[in-house]
């Protein structure tokens, strides 16, 4: 079989480097263009020591006008620089799926309020399918262009959308407290990201205004039927992987109606595991892979469902997450090339 | 002037070593009497190279007939141990200030319930003060027997008790989510706490059933002037030291009335500081200090306040608030001792 | 092609599970056979929830009597206790790569006095291989007995013996400096081995008598032709994976000829890269692989070279190179199952 | 007492900021002036949140027009700032300690060869006393202008420096491998000291060429009484502070006289133990504080002293020391204001 010719543009980032981890040994795909326009001109042995199945390759400066034919294409760039590159791509045929925010919601209003941006096409937002496959397999194996999940949305959305589905957990006063490796916030180079002030170091951030807020009640809003306002909190935690939400919900029964909810819908799901009864999940359990796990509990005396999601930001939440969804728009397995399980320790 | 003969019973874990990183340069006290059943008979320098100053004291086994003449007593002792022996030192008079949870409850029968322990003395818990100084100050100083909040607690009620006192957030449906640095365990020797387990790792634990809700629920039903029942959700950071709880909390106006209250509150208060808008309090900055540092945040959208609360777990959510607390009935300033600031990077 | 029957014996450590994950997706490869005394009859998932390909295996106990039919089984066990279940395994016709020490050295007398342990069977211990393949493939390919190397032997031959066969650096007055992960310490649940006391810190150990001293001189010395003593001195680093040796030894001529016998020596090993000068290599690029990077650099004021090796310590380290021995005894290619790159960031 | 004004330039990195630790409960300092170009305007405690007592105090920009009357600066200046101002601060009769490498070396020309820069003013280098208080102490005390060591130099002269006098080791054939914690690099904002790349990673770095090679050189010289050439490699370990040199040399007779060497030099030194033979010292146990921890070991069979000492290379490896060298100018008990010991866990 010919392998499937494809592009990662903003390769260079964290999200790029973990498409490439997955990308270099993935049986029935050839990585043909890598760009980053910072570290064009070198090769990608120089910069990622690690990735030596493709170190021979050089990265490509970002522009389409050379760009080789590809059967699908990747991007990991900077929010706002996708909108139009995608869209680009998308009409010359080329399947894309965007790891940026640029094509998730609906909504182009949330772009203004929670982006303080101006979407280019917003009368083409409705022709990207959110690319979650748990919920939305049949369509994104159907489409040509992908709006891969944010990391906390993928993980939100896992733990709740099927609960809210099932009507066993009430769409209002949820309450979504989220903690995330350090990595989540991309390789940018800034004083808050130094080692020597995050180490040993916990803090909140962007309460009551992180830009993910609206996909989270977009998707949330969709599994219940009806519009959704929810109250979200990023963490920091010192370290460079993993990611965990723990919701909140007050239950319609009790705390077993909520686990066979989500028992039932995950069952057959290759990358999705609901934790039996007394079990929580460690973000180390995932760590280097495409896998959630998943725990439900719950405060029987406040009525209150606690359900925790645990996921590796740049696997399930980023870089995995887009493979398994290339794979559904390419006619693969969607387990290809995602076979790796959990570094741990 | 004399110095205070000083005993510090259960000093080898993580809050006695605190404890006698706080008393060793202190200038109005001398530790007389270090007991550690597990190292009786070593000298603290071998235990703890870091105790410079302490290294020529020899642990002796935490024996009350052979204790010296005492005028206060900081008990670190299990749970459970220190029930009795509290008793017995306050019965010959010593000051006490216990930091295990043993006399903290009003209420035997949450003993029952979250502990699974029998109170052997439910008729005397009336007789210990809870020995947070920011809502008690008067009653610890004319006190003789303190009880030390918990760590989680301690950084819970800082931040909601004033807002509830002031009746700017509604008691009903309040979540709080936190998460401790691994210290928080105690020095217990167990695979779950081994490095290779937990170094980049995140990951709930407890829920819905953690003991320290019950003394949450106590002292700010105590602040509402009713019943209060929450849901409270402790995860580990990996990191050793350091404590955030996040407070959410359905505000009866805006975020300015909740944060005003807190500043009216604190405003005067040597170790607890309301940040400006917008700044977000690390676990960093308050490491190796007694100080709390609170941000109060809101989802207007959701009407939902979100108070976050930063301290050390082993500062002002242990040793650091014992020592503070052993000021105040000692007639000594309260900050005698508590000098240092948090120690970053 | 039927697959492989193998079996993993103490294989709920961390090199145990570290085999488990490299063979879970291993496409030759079955395991039907995993023991571990301490978790017997629990589940895979349930020890370790990130194996999700195995988590219906059942761990059962150490029990050669009831072990299946194999074709090849992996010794993960304590040291002392491999040597004599090895030794029946061999005899009972079945491959052994053996990951403890027991089998590694050639003289009797070292066991004595660097492991205070007097050998089972001395007579043996020439039957044995010493399962470096870059520097013995084709004794290992023909072997049905491969001793697996130690974690720190792997990295300090790697980064010396090209350059001691090639005559360019002295055999003697060489210092090798060290420093490991903290899995290296193996699951042992010790107060020393808590995230608490190491998080933050950095130490030298067993300094002048680890017992891996022994194993990297026998190994220097067959590359010198000529018996070698040399200075090592490991240290633990906070973080749970990860080793470099650091080693010094006097330069014959420069350190271009040093550079040179290495990169000839290397330059088609599939694991093993030469870097180019000016660069080092970090613990975290090999992270989760079995690929091993050197930097040769010098001091030339003083003749010395520094020859630095990264390794992962449960992968080249331990349980990737034991797969790379059992891919050469099985006559596969030695890559298979071994395609994974570093896990970065 | 009226307290002494002292000012400090630079005062927003990490060196910046631990000496406003120090100095801001010191009994006999007042900080009348605190430095930071990049910081100018804002107040302590916008910049550093746990630096509670100093929070109202607000950065000026570095101009010496500017100053207010100083009995002593310490600079905490980037290299090559510090050798003017040092300059027309000691010409205006202030008192300079200077934490930058710009006065620590007698021969200008090292500076070219490890600089690549030109000193301005060669001819005062000899002006400046090396601060090493347990080497330099008198004249440290009666000295106007203080050079403050580097941090691997303290605590590599720490470690040999005795054993040089004492002639129990040999001056040829050298080996320093040291360790330092990522704060050792300050708060430079660059994409290699970034926590992602970092956290779980373990490298050496500008190996055969680091800028404190001649530093470490000069005093060891001095202390055998000839010149000395030595290989020294830094590596970069996951932790934000800490340092830790193993020092490698060849022994005239035995561990003992190199152990007893020390044991006689440091007797009543304040900040710098000699541990017991069979313990090593920890980074974490000096963490936060000004001392030193220093083991004696050897390799008999190779006839080589392994001398490892810990700092906090914030501490003695930067403002611990510089307040120890103050006191000595000012004419203080040296050890006021540094009375903290380590913060561990």
């Amino acid at each position: 079989m010919n392998k499937h010719a494809i592009g990662v543009l903003g390769a260079s980032g964290y999200s790029g480097a973990e498409l490439l981890r997955y990308l270099g040994p993935h049986p029935c795909i050839e990585v043909v263009w890598a760009t980053a326009d910072r570290n064009a001109g070198r090769k990608v042995g120089e910069v990622f020591g690690q990735l030596v199945e493709l170190r021979e390759l050089t990265f490509a400066p970002t522009d389409l006008a050379a760009a080789p034919d590809l059967d699908l294409a990747f991007l990991a760039l900077p929010h706002g620089e996708a909108a139009e590159i995608g869209k680009q791509l998308a009409e010359r045929g080329v399947l894309v799926v965007d790891l940026s925010a640029d094509w998730r919601l609906r909504d182009a209003a949330a772009y203004e309020e929670w982006y303080g941006w101006t979407h280019p096409a917003p009368g083409s937002l409705g022709d990207w399918v959110y690319g979650l496959p748990e919920l939305h397999r049949d369509r994104i194996a159907g489409s040509t262009a992908v709006a891969n999940p944010g990391c906390y949305p993928t993980a939100a959305v896992l733990a709740l959308a099927q609960a809210l589905r099932a009507g066993v957990v009430d769409p209002d006063g949820i309450v979504i407290d989220a903690a995330s490796g350090v990595s989540g916030a991309g390789r940018k180079v800034a004083e808050e990201y130094l080692f020597s002030e995050l180490d040993g170091s916990y803090a909140a951030y962007r309460v009551g205004r992180h830009q993910h807020t609206p996909e989270i009640e977009q998707e949330l809003g969709a599994a219940a039927g009806r519009d959704v306002a929810l109250t979200f909190t990023p963490h920091l935690v010192p370290m460079a992987r993993g990611l965990l939400t723990t919701c909140y919900a007050r239950m319609s029964s009790d705390v077993d109606a909520v686990r066979n909810a989500l028992e039932i819908a995950y069952k057959e799901e290759p990358f999705v595991h609901v934790l039996p009864a007394g079990t929580q999940p460690a973000t180390k359990q995932v760590s280097g892979s495409n896998h959630a796990l998943i725990a439900v509990e719950a405060d029987a005396r406040t009525r209150t469902a606690v359900v925790t999601c645990a996921i590796d930001n740049l696997g399930k939440g980023a870089a995995g997450q887009a493979v398994q969804n290339a794979n559904l728009m390419l006619g693969l397995d969607e387990r290809e090339g995602l076979g790796s399980t959990g570094v741990f320790p």
